[in-house]
């Protein structure tokens, strides 16, 4: 089947892809374009009508936002997942969700390649292609910008303008951001140009889905978030008495409220799966507030050993995700235990949002194990105090042994046997 | 030894350790009276004068702060050690450091008992009693809130009134505040009483550390943090210039302009080592800044694969500290490997702190892996694009043969053998 | 309801728990004898007459031999479950068993207690009373060995044999052999006694279960092993033609046949729960064939990385096992993921037992993910070998970074900066 | 540097590096011939002739085989280090300390390329290449037998023939085994060809450095081994009283006495970095005897919860090795901290060989934590039994709570409230 020469290609309507379209054409691929719709601020029409007169095929626009969510972003909130403590891999959840639409497409319109735009340093290459081969063993993948007759010819923003103007593809009105740019509902992320300088601080203009906390509103506002299963259900609003209940549209409120509050922003290098450092600013204001409303619900109802090897799981789970193994055995298999884990994860978290902040102000649950009775220091409750002491001592059991040994060895060393300070 | 009958106690001046100073001396023993500083508010010579007028043998007060902050926080810096993903566990820090101090003062008093104040169902008995029991494995603890003869007959907070008119033991001339309340210089927590509801929120004048966050500075705060070999060797606030190096001094001043600027509260449940849920709330200023920036610096200049064996022993040291097991092998042990993973993190994070949070802002290190030509989208470095090609393609290998199993077993189960429809 | 004094006593029949069982007699208790036949070489018939005789309220054995297989010991097999590198934990694995119908027997004869007669340094006392504490929450345990009134009465033998004679109970006709042992289908545990000392070779009339290595056939016997989600289904001897199936049958057919080749002997040292080192000898010829053959058959069929995380649940779960914890939220959870992981590892080992030794001759699957053509030296398969060149690259990319690093700080910390010898 | 022309060449001796000399000669290239000894049995002067006679610029031959002992295989047994459960890596271990002695001719050649005759499917291509290229970052790799303009013209042995037969290449004079193989003083390793079919048994005259266990004595040989921080120092033939104590002498005498009884077979499927899951028969004599006996003398003498951590850097310090990460710095720190949880594993471990299997008869240390006194059943040393109950209790507590919820629930969701059956 793949000795056909029907391409899919990831397209975004921007200057790359539309020069990747060309090109393809030039040599000899009819070429599907395909956009999935992961919440981005996009003219989809405008894009279709760009990539049809440019002499695509066909144009597929896939409506992927509530799959985004509901099969990619909620694993990552149940997780807890989170790259190297700190990046909630807006981009690393949509990858997947994204190539998975693609190779739907390939497999409708008979397509044995598939083409993307992602460049030959950054992590989205491989996202995009691990997906693709495990949901797609057979599938045959051009990355131009990997491929020197492409990069070498292209070598420049220059170069691109040139073979634009020659190939009458629309050039871009505007000015191309000192920077580059990846959105989706539950991220944007921003890297490269004046970024790599990772002491120069971000520009002030950058961020597009958070409010400066300093212009953020000088009042807190308090939400309630429900959750069951590890998922939230329910949010509300405590100032206004707004609620919100479908996945899609819980999460866009939460981006909403926690976007004009500040929340989300962070500045951070990381590692790369390709094995070099680089620097990203990300906003995730919905997902920020979910991972601590999570955290929260999830040790207040969860059992302590039960999370420590949950927390290991998803430490894997991240990392995973982070490289592009969704579609991965091991993936499936740590997702499904995962969600095993949340059975009774399910409550109720109350908190503020404050210039930039969230402030966890308290939690119920009808499955929670804290006991209000055992733990409280008026009531003895079912607990008998004397306990402590044979725990203890069984517990130092293993430390006095130790330390008698290394004396004795220390005091043998001096020749003094037996000294017996003690 | 231990046949005499001195004991050491480890005595905070209030009304529960001055009973039971009392009652240990009824039972006939000495009662050497100590207190360590560990940066509590606290006039060290009243509670002297008090100790002895009591009837103590002696009073010892031990300033351990510097030993504090360089043995036992750095420690933590260094793993950026934080409990059930939250708690940067300031009172964990601080017991064996006080509990070392404890055994230094029984060996030089002969003293073969120490005692404490502490409750059967919190973790700092636990903590105290295993580094006693380690470092003075012959000890004999004596805990009265164990101990039925004591429970027993001090069942509220009446009893110990009456027991303390008997025995002239002065009462406390501010009424107790409906919580209790743990302090030292690395923070704040408070527990019990009116907190035991998880979902009431904490009083706002509760904190003593911090500045509520609606309360502090307009204008954001920006300071410079020097890192060598893991720890803060000094600080420079970008705004009037200030600039502390040593140790103490810049964890004090961390505190104080973080505390200023509202870092570090949290509201949380925890699982305590007994074995039961408990909420805490905590202000750590100076440790939650250092939290941040030790992160960025190191993830800045540590190997990737380093940093996530680091991690994961990080994450093992972090329980140990909770639970106790300063003084232990296995501690000893992780603590070296992580004083070993440290020794290029070095360099310089710019921060802000404004309103409850902090902004990091640019980072730079003469050790640093970051390599800016190497991962800038503008520029080739020492890299062959097409190379990634390959990586992606052989990682894939083990994907593709997974889904080409799984579809021929689908296929195979359904009795469509080579359906080939890919 | 715990305040009926009716106790169930978990009964052995031998001298000191029908010591116990007078003793709880004369305390007051109405004792219901219990016993659980696991296997273990014993005349239940002769133990219920004593028990009988001794005042026993009732005496109930339960025959959980098949339980005991299906429900704790394959849940082991999958997991590749050991302790510490090799003791597979024939005890262990019994207790929670033995635990469940004692506690099963607690609610049918509406008692509040019970009694056993293990040791207070063991771990049978911690997994016997976990594993009840959890199913029984409100149970009380009488444990006469950690009893002061109980262990200063018997202080040795010698004072169990006065108190059997001064109570009609009968004294053992054969001498106690010199160290203790525990037995069920599984395996026979030695231990104490001339045992203690660690060096001092075991005697080589101890073993019960297997022949002398030494002694046993000259010929190797061949067996296949065919295992269904991670559990064996079927024993082929190649020899004879004998096949079993069930899994009880399938067991006992293992432990004869391993016997008799002196399969699964071992002599360590192990560490106790309670934080002490023992040695132990043991003897588990079955167990250890299966563990060989499913290593063998999951190493075969499984993803590698999924089988690495399934590995790192395992040593998790072989902890939890070791120390009790059987009925805990962890454990249950990771059986479950664990469980989870064996869908596909399927298939049939050949294997050959010789004189104590354990030889995997070959294996095959319908589930492999074995691809022969892929590995072939010979055929190029679906594998494109210039593609290993990219992946080598790309993984070297982070190691020559971080050698050009040290190598320039060494450069410059010799004060020779560029001195390329390079 | 690198634009001369010269190169190293990994050379065997055999047919293909020969034409692969040749094949570089005729592309330019001033090929240095390199051979490591590490033990293999091989003519080097024979080959050293060859490769002169060839063309070769020179020929360097270094021994490396005490390196390769104290330097390599003596971390691997202070980690014991295994590789999925079984493999004790031979080969793994080898290749990083021939890579070492190839950079260093490649700097003392002036050369800027090296090249080598693995296979493109392989791990060994991997282990070569990541540490030539971290320990000389600019070097260029010449792989034959990846590179298409090599592996077209040489599709099978045929070519290699009439390569050679063109170009004076003396042909080999034994006919080729029907799979390959890899010799090193650690192990010899078998794969490929009639081997690749996974359930086809091993032939009985493969095997070169093991007898067959049904050949080897009838008498089991008696050994006594010393090691002094977690390495063999001395061992003691128990039967005729030899003693061999330097580092390479001892480990070649285990080989000797080891091979002899039959010792360290193993047929097992594994996981190759690239993805594939491969069949290989390894003979490890002396490393498998050093494995049983460095574990058990581990166990003996470090702390519990240590050797935990410890255990879990080895397994991913296993990973490392077999990957070929062995100069990363993720490895360098996992060998320090292995190499420091070592300090304390001394003493002597007695044993037996018998026809294929190591029997554990005894341990005895000067540092060992096992504490006969403490452990005895007979005495009660300084411990207190009544301890363990609260220690139990304590441990409990999270259980009964946890199923005291679940009862809850399920009696709530059958509408049954308190039907109080406990």
């Amino acid at each position: 089947m793949s000795e056909n020469k029907i391409v899919v290609l990831a397209y975004s309507g921007g200057l790359d892809t539309s020069c990747i379209l060309v090109w393809l054409k030039q040599r000899g691929f009819e070429v599907v374009t395909y956009m999935a719709n992961v919440g981005q601020d996009e003219d989809f029409e405008a894009a279709e009508k760009k990539a049809m007169m440019l002499g695509a095929k066909k144009f597929v626009c896939l409506d992927v936002r509530r799959e985004f969510v509901e099969e990619f972003i909620w694993p990552g909130v149940q997780a807890n997942a989170v790259y190297e403590d700190r990046y909630l891999m807006g981009t690393s959840f949509a990858r997947p969700c994204i190539a998975r639409g693609m190779v739907k497409v390939c497999k409708e319109e008979g397509a044995g390649y598939i083409a993307h735009g992602a460049t030959g340093k950054g992590n989205d290459q491989i996202r995009f292609e691990l997906s693709c081969y495990a949901l797609y063993p057979q599938v045959k993948v051009i990355a131009p910008w990997r491929m020197p007759e492409f990069y070498e010819k292209f070598r420049g923003r220059q170069d691109l303008f040139e073979f634009a103007k020659e190939n009458n593809i629309p050039l871009p009105v505007t000015p191309k951001s000192p920077w580059s740019m990846d959105a989706n509902l539950m991220h944007i992320s921003f890297e490269s140009g004046i970024l790599e300088d990772p002491k120069a601080e971000a520009p002030k203009d950058l961020y597009l889905m958070t409010t400066d906390p300093k212009d953020a509103p000088e009042q807190p506002l308090r939400l309630e978030i429900d959750f069951k299963h590890g998922v939230p259900v329910k949010v509300k609003n405590l100032e206004d008495g707004t609620v919100v209940t479908s996945a899609l549209e819980l999460y866009l409120y939460l981006n909403k409220v926690g976007g004009s509050h500040g929340i989300g922003r962070i500045d951070i290098v990381e590692n790369r799966f390709i094995g070099m450092k680089s620097r990203g600013i990300y906003e995730t204001p919905g997902g920020t507030i979910l991972f601590q409303a999570h955290m929260d619900i999830e040790v207040f109802t969860m059992d302590r050993e039960l999370r420590k090897i949950k927390q290991s799981l998803s430490s894997k789970f991240s990392d995973m995700v982070y490289r592009g193994f969704w579609d991965s055995p091991e993936c499936e298999f740590v997702r499904h235990c995962i969600d095993k884990s949340q059975e009774c994860v399910e409550g109720t978290v109350t908190l503020a949002l404050y210039k930039g902040g969230i402030y966890i102000l308290g939690r119920e649950s009808p499955l929670s194990l804290y006991n209000e009775e055992l733990v409280s220091m008026d009531v003895q409750g079912n607990y008998d105090p004397i306990d402590a002491g044979g725990f203890i001592k069984v517990n130092a059991l293993r430390l006095q042994e130790y330390h008698r040994l290394r004396k004795k060895m220390g005091a043998e060393q001096n020749g003094k046997l037996g000294t017996g300070d003690q």
